[in-house]
């Protein structure tokens, strides 16, 4: 089946390029509200369902077991820009769990910030696991194994008792078994399971509106939610799409970025839960689809509206600012 | 008409995303060797045709005036990466006119290539026009102008006489005439028209053959692909696509990527033209095709071969140097 156009990039009066994918948005009791394209299809949901992979660390009080504040927590799920408060707070994580660095598997890389990337070579330093976008998930998961009395040494293999934990918590959100024979590894070396994108859309109508899960998953979704609607820059960083969202509006959209063009968003008080790939893996194509569905599905204010357009909408200007074209979404959430 | 899907990406056991995309191989006469995909819609070539913008400045004498040497017609061509031998023969060349940074309407932006970005950082230097990747074909645009003592002032526009040249030249290798109608803004602000695959193919197989150009065009075109022979780093950069197939491939493959998924190839010694684009703009399904076909039309021994395959099927490792998956031509270039 081919997916449809579904977002268009245009320069001057043409369409320059055009991106293919599949959504869909569905409610917390499975209800299919909107599809295009093969939302049947297993996808890697990558960082997408990061909240997701956090429950555990939630569920099982090691958060609270170290103290962990809201930001902490939002950036345990997060992609982030790899900027010295990010990586402040996931030293700070480590830290409060007898850890360092040292303890990372996710590998060490430039912060995916570029202005971060500059100001740490401008200050003759080098990355480490800690400037990983992914650091604080996994501080998370060492929090979780140190609380648990488990050895955190291969906490990121599919074995070993954090990945299961996290892997159970993920099939309980989204209702479905997760197959290793669907398993990639991931960017930051935990494994990946692919998961039809309908499942996805699925289980984040379920994290936003906690209904489905057992009192104590719920609750924790709740947290995770709060933390990260109150610290939307914890999860992302400065001017990421993310961030803007939320800064934007605030609890009312959940929302988070997966490499390869996926990315799911709960809006809780719709009971709604959204999930897109761009089939190329494009993430400016995914950040317009699940923009342009929140401005279809979340009843916005004019003012949110106009602040939502740049992301809906966004214009592409050239290296001297001038205005050479844009991209936009096309076809079904056109 | 859908495009065909061209190059599939992996990750373990799994198509993680896919491109579409279209394709040409052109021989000098006009004769289409082979193509997938819609190849009359026109795509705007971007910086894959910087070798016939090129032209020119050879053909009008100006490259000899200011003595320019081969470095300087390959950086003519390039998208460079920014690092500091780019930018001191960027400069050089609006020295030898007379001019400096001042007159470049390209625009600056931080070097391409992420280390030279970091080293400029680290030096705390901030990028100028002569960092764009753009700024060896502005500064031959600079060059073009003063030694035809027209005002350089304003060489970027559609009507000034340096595009107007630009654009004959295309016209005149491509054998079509270029469409006010179909023009965009490039992100180097100077006019990019929209041209079919299949005629940007049969340019290439003229410019790499000589063959159906008047004399002065077809000995610029050999020299202009004589010089990007000899400084393949010139025309990109440190472990940048075009610069590792030429380096092994020498003059038997010239080679130049554009944005938005284009690239554009000659094989001179089999008379044949090649360009691809892909729908979704990604540069990295581009390079596998043109690979691909590079690959497949050029007789290469088998340490070729080998030296060539991680373009054509380039293997990804993760944060931690662990193997996760990988890019492959599929389809009709499978």
């Amino acid at each position: 089946m081919d997916n449809p156009v579904v977002v268009e990039v245009t320069r001057g009066p043409s369409v320059e390029s055009f991106h293919r994918g599949a959504g869909a948005v569905v409610d917390a009791d499975g209800g299919v509200v909107l599809a295009f394209g093969d939302v049947a299809r297993p996808v890697f949901p990558r960082s997408a369902i990061k909240a997701l992979q956090a429950l555990p660390l939630i569920e099982s009080g090691a958060a609270d077991n170290y103290g962990l504040g809201e930001k902490a927590i939002a950036l345990a799920c997060a992609s982030h820009s790899g900027e010295p408060a990010h990586v402040a707070v996931a030293s700070a994580m480590l830290a409060a769990a007898g850890m360092d660095v040292s303890a990372l598997a996710c590998g060490a890389h430039w912060p995916l910030g570029v202005e971060a990337a500059r100001a740490l070579a401008r200050s003759g330093g080098a990355p480490t696991a800690l400037h990983n976008n992914c650091s604080g998930k996994h501080a998370g998961f060492v929090c979780l194994a140190c609380a648990s009395g488990i050895d955190p040494t291969g906490y990121e293999t599919p074995d070993h008792g954090v990945q299961r934990e996290v892997k159970a918590a993920i099939e309980d959100v989204i209702g479905e078994k997760l197959d290793a024979s669907r398993r990639g590894i991931d960017g930051c070396s935990i494994p990946t399971y692919a998961i039809p994108l309908r499942a996805l859309a699925f289980g984040f109508a379920r994290f936003g509106a906690g209904q489905g899960l057992g009192p104590a998953r719920a609750a924790a979704a709740r947290r995770i939610r709060a933390a990260v609607a109150a610290h939307p820059w914890a999860v992302a960083g400065t001017r990421r799409f993310d961030t803007e969202v939320m800064s934007l509006l605030g609890a009312r959209a959940f929302t988070k970025t997966g490499a390869e063009g996926v990315f799911c968003a709960a809006l809780p008080e719709q009971g709604l839960g959204l999930a897109v790939k761009a089939d190329d893996g494009a993430g400016r194509a995914a950040e317009v689809m699940i923009a342009a569905l929140i401005a279809k599905f979340l009843p916005i204010s004019d003012a949110e509206r106009v602040g939502l357009a740049p992301l809906v909408a966004p214009r592409l200007l050239n290296w001297r600012g001038l205005d050479v074209g844009g991209a936009r979404p096309a076809g079904a959430i056109g």
